[in-house]
């Protein structure tokens, strides 16, 4: 394929089914999000020291204030951090995914993340990994219920056991500890899968370009419904103090960030998950029965969106 | 000592002259940067789980936009982070200290920040650390020269080794290594300074107490000098963005922070550092001969500001 040959990769009949359906993602989810915002993203590629590179999309628009659409294939020695997870032979990994953050201008409308993504060592080790999960500055039940409604019926399609198993890891992965509060209502996460006696890899593979293929039917919908709905100054304050929370759980918890960091991989393009403008306060209190409170109260682990909501 | 009594903890007498003596420190350098911004700090005392507390001053002010002065006094078992530093038979840990961060208003005023401490082990361990920086928005040459000749000042009368280790520990420490800068012109930093043959712990902690004694003589001439300098909007967003590489120090890289995190620590006063309002612009570049980019230049390790600049 033209654009992995690009990156300076010599591929896998597999690695490059891989990366060509990653890169249709990208294009569909930006087309998508151009689609609502009226403005075209901006691309930068950019090549990886250790071998590889990517394809990195930002939008800076009318409804995204900050959005980040990448898409990276990258090899090389594997990282300390990783060495538990990998047969003892190994020396290189190949990982490729397509990894979105998007920060909404309107409080109203809540952030985003998806990553889905491949990866290999030189010594077999084979899996894959992913998620979406949603941030609202203002959680509200019920489009929190449609959008677990999503994840769930992309999930039911391979298997029962998915959706309940993976919304219990997002829980806990998209979970702020020193704040004892999840960064928002969930969804789903799911890392070290691996093809069995039960599932091939390229069954695997597919359900994972099904999450990609969920974002924009998860997401467009909620954005549609509340991005003409005004809101205040206060409104907006309470949105850049969440978005400073994302900061600390992007900076502080994600392991994919870290995993960026340590591996040599370029800064604005694991960064650009960061929002425009953030805020501390000290000592921030919520007024009791205000939405802010209501909120507060939704960031806890275990809710079942699903049915409760 | 009322003050450390009301942390429920009994305290030797050297562990009683040091939180006396950090007491004093804090009120003398809230009581200086009061005087300089026309409003009060606003005091919380808090209870640690493990044993002790603290005493976090908080100032939002016409100068100082976000500002804390901090004293703790914490005991708990130790942290597994710092097993490595301690004497086998060492379980808990004994530590106390004053820590600042000042987030000012105008651009044209600098970022400081200082932490004193105290450590033991009950089996024995014992040693001081601390340290100041500066975070200038727009490196002035002239006044990173002063800042570092009142920290030369006081270094050089416990030793004429003091002030250029601990300068380039500061370059080490105050290193935002994913974006090879410095955080800003660096300053001074010690740990695990020990009582051997030569020193005391006496003198130890005399040196500790003076580099607090130091904070207001270092900065105030530089606020005095920059405060009351116009800025434009562009100044302002530029400050925005120093200030989130600012976050990302402290959030990916301070040990202080991550320790504070570890060991169940206030959240609000271990995160008091962060600013009030901080900006990630994707992809920001600086023109070319601008003050900006004098400044970027600047942010690199082993600059000689006492004689250079």
């Amino acid at each position: 394929m033209d654009t992995a040959k690009q990156f300076g990769l010599e591929l896998t009949p597999l690695q490059e089914k891989v990366v060509s359906d990653l890169l249709r993602i990208q294009d569909r989810i930006c087309n998508g999000l151009e689609e609502v915002d009226g403005t075209k993203f901006q691309e930068d590629l950019w090549q990886h020291k250790g071998g590889g590179g990517g394809r990195t999309r930002v939008i800076q628009g009318n409804v995204f204030a900050k959005g980040g659409v990448n898409f990276s294939v990258v090899t090389g020695p594997i990282p300390h951090m990783m060495h538990d997870r990998m047969k003892a032979g190994a020396t290189r990994f190949f990982a490729t995914g397509v990894s979105i953050v998007i920060h909404p201008v309107s409080p109203k409308v809540p952030i985003i993340h998806m990553n889905i993504r491949y990866f290999e060592s030189d010594y077999g080790d084979q899996w894959i990994g992913g998620g979406i999960d949603l941030t609202p500055i203002y959680v509200n039940d019920q489009q929190a219920k449609q959008f677990h409604e999503s994840l769930k019926e992309t999930c039911d399609a391979f298997s029962p056991l998915y959706y309940q198993s993976f919304k219990e890891l997002a829980d806990d992965y998209f979970f702020i500890k020193h704040r004892h509060e999840t960064r928002g209502i969930g969804g789903i996460f799911y890392d070290y899968l691996k093809p069995d006696l039960h599932t091939s890899m390229e069954t695997l593979w597919q359900f994972n370009t099904r999450v990609g293929d969920t974002f924009l039917k998860a997401y467009l919908p909620i954005v549609q419904a509340n991005k003409e709905l005004t809101y205040t100054e206060e409104e907006k304050q309470w949105q850049l103090v969440r978005r400073g929370r994302y900061v600390e759980f992007n900076l502080v918890w994600d392991k994919g960030t870290l995993f960026g960091l340590q591996t040599g991989g370029r800064i604005e393009s694991i960064l650009m998950s960061l929002p425009k403008f953030a805020s501390w306060e000290y000592n921030k209190e919520v007024k009791e029965g205000s939405a802010e409170a209501h909120t507060q109260a939704r960031l806890v682990k275990g809710i079942d969106w699903v049915n409760q909501a």
